[in-house]
């Protein structure tokens, strides 16, 4: 078997940044088992990705993803390109025998995403979805301490995803605003991670209700729409808002225990809350994504009078992921999530075993986010695996 | 008119207790516009109300409440006996003609609840409820932020009544458990209360969707069940648990909002963990009971690069209720919450106006409570008002 | 020996009202061992004392602090009076035979707080000082794990007491920044207090060096000078401050441990901001006092991988005093540090024992204090016993 | 003048890696006015510096500094080394004519710093030294706001840099506690970084007093003194400790502010747990870096009522650097100071200007550790600029 491992990357925005600083991290702070090599880099504006691939360190950049694809020189395609392509270039690159690495939301919706899984299946390409937040060591040690036993049965998972960037009515009508291109707002967007971390924490949803809104229905159009001020904005023509502001919903798990999500852009002074906690009959887990470095536990087998919330502090060298980084207390950040999924992404490869979250843990996450959207369509619960 | 309030309470547990000490407390701290006289507590059990009576510093005491609310000398009837006879009590007091000051909740049910109210009302009697979180002073300031604007429109409203009393299974079958004694469980005990918190700060409910769950569903049944360890209950017979553990519920307010609430038994390391966030189109509002002198507030209005939740520490002179007690900083704690209450329906007797929160307010309450109970029941979306 | 203890009370402002409201609780959520009579309060303003024994349930008053400590039906004295008359009135009570409990700081100086400790011993009554916040469930636990060997052997401490009610240079001249009335500024009135905690926590001080300073030196005088506004008192004549506005001052304990120690009015945005944390060999305490209801502790013995601060809900029945008042989670404030101590006061007159902290802790206090200004005075460490 | 800048970085162990990691960062999140070139990395040890190279991304390495230092193809020297080699780097690449980053402390002592500012000074190169901590975007906006005036005048300075590592009696020798290798032990380690945040912030010193301890006098001596565990050791011949384990301090500012401060190895639990407050005429501002990424700011300016200390996340594109990482919420680390300070420098030598901090400001820093040091040996207070 070869020992390196060649990337081939769709997308150079935000998600492509984070992707880009992930993989040139891996080999200083890791020792895959496989030298990952930053082949190439794609994106349809060939001045802009001409720029990334020398900004972030890639060897070669492709404008067509068709083409990038086919190079034989590629052995794992990684996905950060906008939802509405995660799909055809996913299948295509598994049928050229690529493993593939796709940012989440898998597909704009779960008949696709089902298609994908198919597709990664058949052609025995590995596969793994970029549910980064994961991949927080406290996240990890979460996963750990309840695996343990040490929370014991759970008995309730409730979770947040608070932001407030959009409040603004002049804030401009852009992609994400548009369901065609996002396939869903806050539930898709932010809701995602929160019911991931709800099946990797807590296991299988079996039926949920929700309710949701778009609380500013019409925004200024403009021609180039990031980037511009509000008040640059006001004068502009309006167009339709097709997705959710805010989704809120319940949820039963297979296990018995409840559930309570709510994703929503309008939650003012937040600006990435997410956040979870966790009762089970032996203790509770906190967590606050803005404060990632941290693990609030709580266990009721502590003793009689000094029991409580205990912080800790998630950089210690026993810790997931920590020795590989900074002496204790010396914090990471938000970037670190993505250095430690594709870090797993290449042991997999690497060893020949299946990654984790995979396309399945994508479709699964599809398939609660339309039973949400179908509960709030028909007004009733909708059990997931009706879908 | 008279410049005196005769009192005369029903009830000497932790209810009567906590009343008692507000009494006690209301003419040293306070200057109400009359003066309140402790004249008589009311209890079946003799030598225990007599020993209230001494302890607590009631004028007499009395082992029926027929008598009671028969006296001449009582002026005010305040409630603070077990849910299931509030009811009988409420309207005998109502009929005699005095004040009623009655406990949450209201009544068993919304039907009682409605009877309560009809009758405080056709007899022309000041009626109060004991939402007594209202009168946090973090609370109070919530309000008056919210009404003078400060937070703009409201988006959200999420909030949690987290305890962990009787998560071990061999905790025994208390009064608090039985539907017939207590009428509801978490959601009538804990729900109760941040149903009353969403509508004094954000309004009336449009609909509501819940599901809840009795996580053990049996239970030792022992003689004297309060005060006896759970080891010492292991082997007694099981009694039918026959109230919700837990009950979480979505809701739409009339103006828009979205509201998101739980309130349960079985959340590990929460003692009294009631607390709720508004985030609303010019800021947030944040309150934790257990850290009850303090309000958080966001303001989108504060300069660039300087916004952030404020940590209000709510003991200033300026804030509301705090010039009665101590200097800024110097805390206060749970009890003092009666002490306002009582205090504002004794203004609300000697000014001849409208208490707040009424018997109208355990109505809409028991409403909502009702409506979540229904949802639950048909699995649907159930409109408050078709109750 | 008689069953009730019949108490005298000289001063009715802030400390006046704080030790009322205490007795009048005391009888109400403890069972002292002796039945507490609220006999008497003494103060200079007939009309106002005569109010206030009336307002906070006092039989009588008295107009001349000499003609109480001579009631014979007066078994003890309370003086909660200014610190420049806890003298006389301390030593006359002793000779008249009464029990004694005394505000803090004991005296305005160390030579007086001797005298005031031979004339209650000599006398063979009972005597405590009011150093409350030791009484706070969270110090009492702290004490306790100390006690326990939770913490180990000590290392640190470090203490802050933070206010910033007189940082408004037009804040009037009042009795606390007059060195002949107060004695002190900063480190007598907060000091004082984190002094007694070291003590009570760690031990005994070897030896200080401290720095203090006086941030605004002139004031405006005024007539009656609470309550009026800043703005109002602009145009008055300036006095002299003759205290100090902040105290900071290092220690080192007799058992090894150092200690950091600062006091200051001039910390803006801290109301009563009391805070301490002892670091020791095996674990680590820390305490806020705007957040009593808490302790935070860290145990290094905790298991690998979950060792954190705990956040200690000081209010489960198992906790110090905290089953005399409500249940768990429902937080006490700062008038209940009152309730403990003078409960305990009670226990030790009625059990014969000494009572604790007593006229002792007070001079140990005050020689700290006058150690710290020795050190700044001669600007080099000064041994605490050379005094 | 060229548009690149050849790095060649002495160290490679944890400041090593810490730098590589920045300077490869440098060029993917900001836009330097040189294009940043890793030319060569140095270390004694062939094979691992060779590694190094590789896993960094160095174009070629080095195993003698003098060899490096000469190159003519580097321009600026980064001194990552131990302690007690920066000074003949230094000065030998200042004479090279190369620009000098060196990291703190600048020397073993102020001596030495002098020499090396006399170097660089003569030889009219850049030079900047480590205090990385400067370069939180938090402590930016601190220095912001205190600039602005937003504080008013500054009356308090207290900073805590607590750690734990050390605890264990049994933890090895390591050169960090030899004082010929380190200079200093916590107060040259952790004191130097809330010494220099004290200039940055507050100003100069004026007089400083201190006291320190060695709580663990002898410590096992072990072959190869990292990495073994503390049982290991157990049997181990035993060497000297000749660092302080904990030094505190007292401060007077030359505006007359006053200053606290405590560096210790001893605080059970805290890991990396260096905090500062500042309090204001107009407003505070606390800082912990373990939550690097939130400042909290009080603001007596704020409304009357809703004054508070604000927690402000520091990650909007408005903040200092935050706009060169990732949207508003996804936080940042520890790592991330390093590439900010960096940037600077390498500003600083293309724009042709004064770095900052610069040795000047190691040598200043350097002067308050000895001045502390002498005030301890001598036991009284040391004038800053007698030194």
């Amino acid at each position: 078997m070869k020992d390196t491992l060649n990337v081939g990357l769709v997308g150079y925005k935000f998600m492509g940044k984070a992707h880009s600083n992930a993989f040139r991290k891996l080999g200083m702070f890791f020792n895959p088992s496989l030298k990952v090599v930053m082949k190439a880099i794609c994106g349809r504006d060939e001045e802009w990705v001409k720029q990334s691939a020398e900004k972030f360190g890639w060897e070669s950049y492709e404008t067509s993803w068709e083409k990038l694809v086919k190079r034989d020189d590629i052995d794992m395609v990684d996905i950060a390109a906008p939802s509405n392509v995660h799909k055809e270039i996913a299948i295509a690159a598994a049928e050229e025998g690529k493993h593939v690495f796709c940012e989440k939301p898998l597909a704009l919706n779960l008949k696709d995403a089902r298609e994908m899984l198919e597709a990664v299946e058949k052609n025995k390409v590995k596969h793994q979805i970029g549910f980064n937040y994961r991949f927080a060591p406290a996240v990890q040690l979460a996963k750990k301490l309840i695996d343990e036993g040490k929370i014991g049965k759970i008995y309730h998972f409730r979770a947040l995803y608070l932001q407030d960037w959009v409040m603004d009515p002049e804030f401009p009508l852009v992609w994400r605003f548009d369901k065609k291109i996002a396939g869903s707002g806050a539930l898709g967007d932010l809701g995602a991670h929160i019911i991931d971390l709800a099946r990797f924490l807590v296991g299988e949803f079996d039926r949920v209700i929700g309710i949701n809104k778009t609380f500013i229905k019409e925004r200024p159009i403009v021609e180039r729409m990031e980037g511009l001020s509000a008040d640059a904005q006001a004068g502009a023509p309006r167009g339709e808002v097709t997705v959710d502001d805010a989704t809120l919903f319940l949820a039963e798990f297979k296990n018995g225990a409840l559930g309570s999500f709510e994703a929503t852009r309008f939650a003012n002074g937040h600006k990435n809350g997410m956040s979870f906690e966790i009762n089970g009959s032996k203790g509770s887990l906190r967590f606050e994504f803005e404060r990632m470095n941290e693990l609030w536990y709580y266990s009721s087998e502590d003793s009689e009078g000094v029991q409580g919330f205990r912080l800790i502090q998630v950089t210690e060298p026993v810790h997931p992921y920590a020795s590989a980084w900074w002496p204790a207390g010396h914090v990471i950040g938000y970037e670190h999530t993505f250095v430690h999924e594709l870090y797993e992404f290449v042991e997999a490869i690497a060893h020949d075993r299946n990654a984790c979250p995979d396309f399945n843990d994508g479709v699964k996450c599809s398939q609660v986010i339309e039973a949400v959207e179908l509960s709030i369509a028909e007004g009733q619960w909708i059990e997931v695996d009706s879908l």
